[in-house]
């Protein structure tokens, strides 16, 4: 009785900041750190192994035991002094070959994956981009495309020697139609920059990430980024409406069209839009910026079962209706590491499973009435366990940092085995609860977090140290396991180096070799970011 | 004094409506006929013949005069005994030769185009579809695949004898998930047919179209069919999350995921959407499905220039913001032919530029609100001259079809040359005013309507008859034009047959040699389609 009493009263005080009068109180008083953080390194390691069983899909069987591990180099020539000297001449102080600017780029930001790249170039312009690949390809030095570093799969860096082309310096913001909301931009241009940049326009980046501080538009656009935003603004696919591309062969590909509709033949962009890096080099880019809500609101509620969060899930769609912007969930055991690691306060009472739910609209009345309507709900139905309500800016990050930063919080707790996993969204938790049960003892921690509204799961699970016999107990496990529920074994984080040869779970056997039909098209010699997103069988 | 009265009363008159106590009034008297009629046919025409000038775009120079002229028979295989005995035995009863029954298919529905088809094919399965094709690469038969034959650039009829592969038959729904908005089903399903099947389950389609009584899924994702709805829940590169398709060699791709996230490889099913059937025959899709709207209001706006109607769209965006889900115009030369043509009567005064707005939302008192003060600001600022509101279904209906209806009464006042062009928004009736100037008398109607939330255009021009020397006068005129402002000729109509040589005015040549270099890879007989999409010097 006191515990209904202690949660009604909690939402009552969060209902009341609905109101636009007393916007200012909030029961969150988590410690912050700054949100936009570069993401810290882990201990460095070398290569993830991976034992991949025989599982089948249309007929196809796997195509060998340690499947994630690095394959051997191919026969891509190595760099000399000539090559030394014509980057030199065509990039000045922009060829960096000191070893100490170069371990940076060398290794991913999990230091799970680590190159010997003795080159790294740092281009400004489209034109500059061409002659290196021209060249590259002329030379057949193979070439690893990098933004902002910030990939999980061991996409964005060297595998051996390949020449780094990073995209940092190609920083500019080309143009901007407010009338149409229509950016167009060099691909290096750090996304919170570009957020930062159309805020004061009135205008916002249809895609936000935790590694916004970091990350490039051009990495986002190749990897096909999805984030926090999905939910309400679609994919890439359907907000990049442009993009320049430099091929292999140095051709310029100028798609970078700044029109809602153009149906003049293919649609070639899309090829690029989660290609990795593999098919061509992104330039530039032109996307559909959406229009700044007038009113933000968050909501942190915690829930009994993950039954009844995905009942409050279908019952916000009905009642918020197209204010719904967010719908993210984490699980207890997230929790504990908020609290463990980084000192997170859990804003609510205990619960099993935690929900943001995030609201943007037009009118900031409407979207408090919306909301207060949905908590009184959930809360009479029951759905509903505890909650709490934020409507200013630094209570909405606070509220925010409970879910992005899990990711950092799993850092801390040991070795982290992540996995990027697409489901029916009923399904997605009994992945967790059978993970679990299946690992037994063998885990330190399974956590489950993620998108609820796109069917999205972050499964991630840790061992104090690098574990082999662990790792051979998730996998191929969780690949079956996936597959037998129609799911995608790569949400949103591509395959990179360490899921390439993975690739038969989610695509049937043509649509892989269709893959490397264009592979072939695009990049006759496989200099384009070479040992990723395709499985070893193409090479 | 007394016109600004009628005015301001009118509009109150419209602003009660909007009132949850009497919805069941409106100013709208408009006689109706069925909305979701099949187009009728014009007088029958042959070719349309294009003059092409000079135009360079990337330096490349337009390929030849005529250029929407059919191009010669290819050297394709003819029908013969043993392949008619082949069809009809695995496709008993359902291989058509019959010349009435061939009739529709072989003709547009604009009758600008006519094949001479001596066989349809009516498959019911993806596995009769594949058969047929292995059958037809085999013995090198051209193919067209045909959805509901709606299209408007001769991409849905062959051009001379190609075995017509119609869809019509592949109409199940497979399957509904009503948790995710999911739908998967077979190509040849009307989008009507699933419109009312989803609004039984409160759910609706992504885009809606004039054609959706007679046109199929198939077809609107092989033309990337744009509509009317593609300002809310943008276009089909986002909506579409998985796609069956049968290749031209019968292979079947399944990439038929139902996963809102999938970062697996390359998103294949990108490459199909938009090839107008040139690429692969499409048998099954699957796309996400918004939420069934509480709440939908349309208001009938007239304004005095364009620029006012543009600021009102501004206007709009900012107060009615997310719940905005088209904004639509037509001109004062569309209203003439509405009332002469079909009798529709203005629901409003006399007005150079009329406007149709829907909302749409989770909250019918929340909406009329937003509604209500977007329309008092509106009115008070003097950017709109009067106006007319629907909240009731009918009313809606009726105030509607003064737009989708713009496309029949055109066919009613004579040979109508069409065009397709997308714009920088701000542009887009410049083309209009421009084009009335360039061909002074020459024309007998020049009018314009269109998305003015997709800067998408259709500029129409009508003639006693089929005009060369005024085809002369508009092309290369119009093209050269929208290539100067960075539009698209074709916005969502696609390049069919008679669009496909002026494909350099909006892709450069190195766009234009990839997709070659595509449909070479794909179909390397060039069974599919052929004459259409790609230009004549790519053959």
């Amino acid at each position: 009785m006191v515990g209904i009493l202690k949660r009604t009263l909690r939402l009552q005080t969060a209902l009341r900041l609905l109101s636009p009068h007393s916007p200012s109180s909030s029961t969150v008083t988590a410690r912050l750190s700054p949100l936009h953080h570069r993401r810290p390194f882990l201990p460095a390691t070398s290569w993830q192994f991976g034992v991949c069983c025989r599982k089948l899909h249309n007929g196809v069987e796997m195509p060998k035991p340690s499947a994630a591990a690095a394959p051997d180099r191919l026969p891509f020539s190595t760099i000399t002094q000539e090559d030394l000297a014509f980057f030199r001449k065509i990039l000045p102080g922009r060829a960096i070959t000191d070893a100490d600017l170069l371990e940076s780029s060398n290794v991913d930001w999990l230091k799970s994956v680590r190159g010997s790249s003795e080159l790294l170039l740092r281009p400004q312009t489209t034109e500059e981009v061409s002659t290196i690949l021209k060249y590259c390809n002329g030379r057949n030095l193979a070439v690893n495309p990098q933004g902002g570093n910030t990939g999980l799969v061991g996409g964005s860096v060297p595998v051996y020697d390949e020449v780094i082309l990073s995209t940092a310096l190609m920083n500019n913001i080309l143009t901007f139609d407010a009338i149409s909301g229509i950016l167009t931009c060099q691909a290096g241009c750090v996304l919170e920059n570009l957020s930062l940049y159309l805020e004061d326009r009135d205008y916002i980046m249809p895609l936000d990430l935790g590694a916004k501080g970091s990350c490039h538009i051009g990495g986002n656009v190749a990897t096909n980024a999805g984030g926090l935003r999905l939910l309400r603004y679609g994919s890439l696919h359907g907000t990049v409406l442009g993009l320049e591309v430099v091929l292999a062969d140095g051709q310029v590909l100028d798609c970078l069209v700044t029109l809602r509709k153009d149906n003049t033949g293919y649609d070639l962009k899309q090829l690029f839009i989660g290609s990795e890096g593999t098919l061509g080099v992104i330039t530039a880019v032109s996307i559909l910026c959406p229009l700044k809500p007038k009113s933000v609101n968050v909501v942190f509620l915690g829930c009994e079962t993950f039954e009844q969060l995905l009942k409050t899930f279908q019952l916000s769609r009905g009642m918020l209706g197209e204010i719904l912007s967010a719908y993210e969930f984490l699980d207890s055991e997230c929790m504990r590491l908020l609290n463990t690691h980084l000192k997170l306060p859990n804003p609510i009472s205990d619960c099993p499973f935690y929900v943001v739910i995030e609201t943007s609209g037009s009118d900031p009345t409407h979207d408090g009435e919306k909301l207060h309507n949905f908590l009184e709900e959930a809360m009479t139905s029951s759905l509903v366990a505890d909650g709490t309500v934020a409507t200013e800016d630094s209570k909405i990050k606070a509220l925010w940092s409970m879910r992005e930063r899990v990711t950092e919080a799993l850092t801390h707790d040991g070795f982290t085995y992540k996995y990027d996993i697409s489901l029916p969204v009923e399904r997605i938790y009994q992945l967790v609860t059978d993970m679990r049960e299946h690992l037994g003892d063998r885990a330190k921690s399974v956590v489950g977090y993620g998108h609820v509204g796109d069917g999205n799961l972050h499964l991630n699970i840790t061992s104090p140290a690098k574990d082999p016999a662990l790792l051979a107990a998730i996998e191929p496990f969780i690949f079956e396991w996936t597959a037998s529920s129609r799911g995608s074994i790569s949400a949103e984080h591509g395959l990179g180096l360490k899921k390439r040869n993975y690739i038969y779970y989610s695509k049937p056997s043509q649509a892989v070799a269709l893959m490397g039909n264009i592979k072939a098209m695009l990049d006759p010699k496989g200099i384009l970011n070479p040992y990723k997103t395709l499985p070893d069988d193409l090479k």
